[in-house]
């Protein structure tokens, strides 16, 4: 029933043509700030910008041709959105997106370049699962669930069997929990060889209360700036969590924003907040890796780069050199 | 006399235990964009976040014991600075960087963590110069210059070198200019098998004016957010210019912030603005490049996430969602 390694495996050659395998980064500095070796699994440098391209090919290409036929849907304010959008693409059917009004500009403009139709609703849980389920009954297309689906789940986890293809010996994955369908796919190939840790905002806690509790919350308004961390864990991901993952390590907004610069100003690379959980996890833990070789998955880069969290208050005036040079 | 190829493959076997080779990247967005190919040599990558590691480390291990003994200096505000502080590092020799008091704090705290001194001095030329002078006078410390220098013009030659051994048959190169080091030592590598072009903010447009007047300009005040390209072209690299540069392309300030923002969201590059005039120049010429391969050098990544040229005015409320389905 539940998701095993050889679905991953099997994943994992379904979607190859389709995705890039990207690349793992280190920084000298960042190993020496934490003291332990760090290996940063791009997912930033994935097909539309995410992981969430992994589980949505997986999904749309596992479909039968019938099931196909209709094409596909699914809710979505995100990158989820517009990986299913572009498998859709990829396949040759149709897509329909339902996008709530509050929805960003360039999340939504992604979603349309693969061709999406976009319907919006209000921004409110009844009228997104009102509208997507009017949207199935109209159209009879098939609904891919963003994370508590088999399919997504071991698509999702092809990011870590790549990394462990990559990486050796690794102690430990560091992995953000939002949905939980990384998170479950990650466990699933890493257990019990490598330890894997979630990474979770404390605004966003449900799936560190669910854990503790041994019951899974569902109820719960977050409030952290990791749009891409604001749900709750789903069923399938909580029965896997609770199986395979070590702990979920808590921190706060100010914690990532902190990591998210490192990781821009040291990896020079463009993440979204939803990744940094996973570096600032390790700075507030550094006793439990202490020495290790730990893998972190930077899980997407879809930022507005007008929209960023840092101080843009101290924007100086004019850089003008008052002489020319100033190499 | 001048540099030649040669000088540039000696350089690469010189430099090559001490720096990263950077990886080559590619947007299938950006080129439908732009209607080319384009291949951006990821600099930003590079080994203290620039290309001009490569010229400092092959200056300073140029250099005789009896030249290194008393270390070397620079005055520099930026990339320069840092480099050469970390080329004197692994030589195991001591370096001096002249710095002027307005220098971003950023830039210094890398010199700083290189183990280099500084020396803050007023923010004129004069003082500089003054400044660098009586640390050369006092310490006996070699000065190496920024980019008006053989070694220093043959080590950023590596950068195009290196594009030019991961990506065949390209048609034409882009570089940005300020003192023209990199342009000079790119130049020296593809001519005259792969068309040259400069790239040079029109806030900042000596090269231009030189390259036309067949004079080089020398006095100059440029007002440009490219910190890195706030210099004048150097007499050797002029000389090569002429020579072997097809054309200098002019770009505005807001075609750079324009091209910034879709490196950092088509290839999720941190780049500094100086980078980002490559693309821009493309972009504004997009008939001279339409069909080619072109190579772009992304030159640096060192930007502070607090002082980008972005819009954060735009920054929205709390990121909250009003229902837990942001996925």
């Amino acid at each position: 029933m539940a998701v095993e390694i050889e679905d991953v495996i099997a994943a994992q050659a379904r979607i190859s043509p389709y995705i890039h395998k990207t690349p793992v980064m280190q920084s000298e500095r960042l190993n020496e700030l934490v003291g332990c070796n760090l290996f940063f699994k791009c997912e930033n440098l994935q097909k539309a910008g995410a992981f969430k391209s992994r589980g949505a090919v997986n999904a749309v290409f596992s479909l039968s041709d019938k099931q196909a036929k209709n094409g596909v849907a699914t809710h979505s304010s995100g990158n989820h959105g517009a990986a299913l959008a572009r498998a859709a693409k990829l396949r040759g059917i149709s897509s329909t997106i339902v996008v709530p009004s509050d929805a960003k500009q360039v999340k939504k403009a992604a979603i349309l370049s693969y061709g999406a139709q976009i319907i919006e609703c209000e921004p409110t849980l009844a009228a997104r699962i009102d509208t997507l389920e009017r949207v199935v009954r109209d159209t009879g297309a098939h609904f891919v669930h963003p994370y508590d689906d088999d399919l997504i789940i071991s698509g999702q986890g092809t990011a870590a069997l790549e990394l462990f293809e990559q990486v050796e010996s690794l102690d430990s994955l560091v992995v953000p929990v939002g949905g939980g369908g990384l998170l479950a796919g990650s466990a699933t190939v890493a257990y019990p060889v490598i330890k894997v840790y979630a990474a979770e905002p404390e605004m966003a806690d449900d799936a560190y209360r669910s854990l503790k509790t041994g019951e899974l919350v569902t109820r719960h308004i977050p409030r952290t700036l990791c749009d891409g961390l604001q749900t709750t864990v789903g069923i399938r991901n909580f029965a896997i969590m609770q199986d395979k993952v070590s702990d979920v390590l808590l921190v706060s907004e100010e914690e990532i924003i902190n990591a998210m610069r490192l990781l821009w100003t040291r990896l020079k690379q463009v993440i979204e907040p939803s990744s940094a959980v996973t570096l600032a996890a390790v700075l507030r833990n550094q006793e439990t890796f202490s020495g290790q070789r730990v893998g972190l998955i930077l899980t997407g880069g879809n930022v507005d780069p007008d929209d960023l969290p840092f101080s843009p208050g101290q924007q100086s005036e004019p850089r003008n050199s008052r002489n020319q040079l100033s190499w």
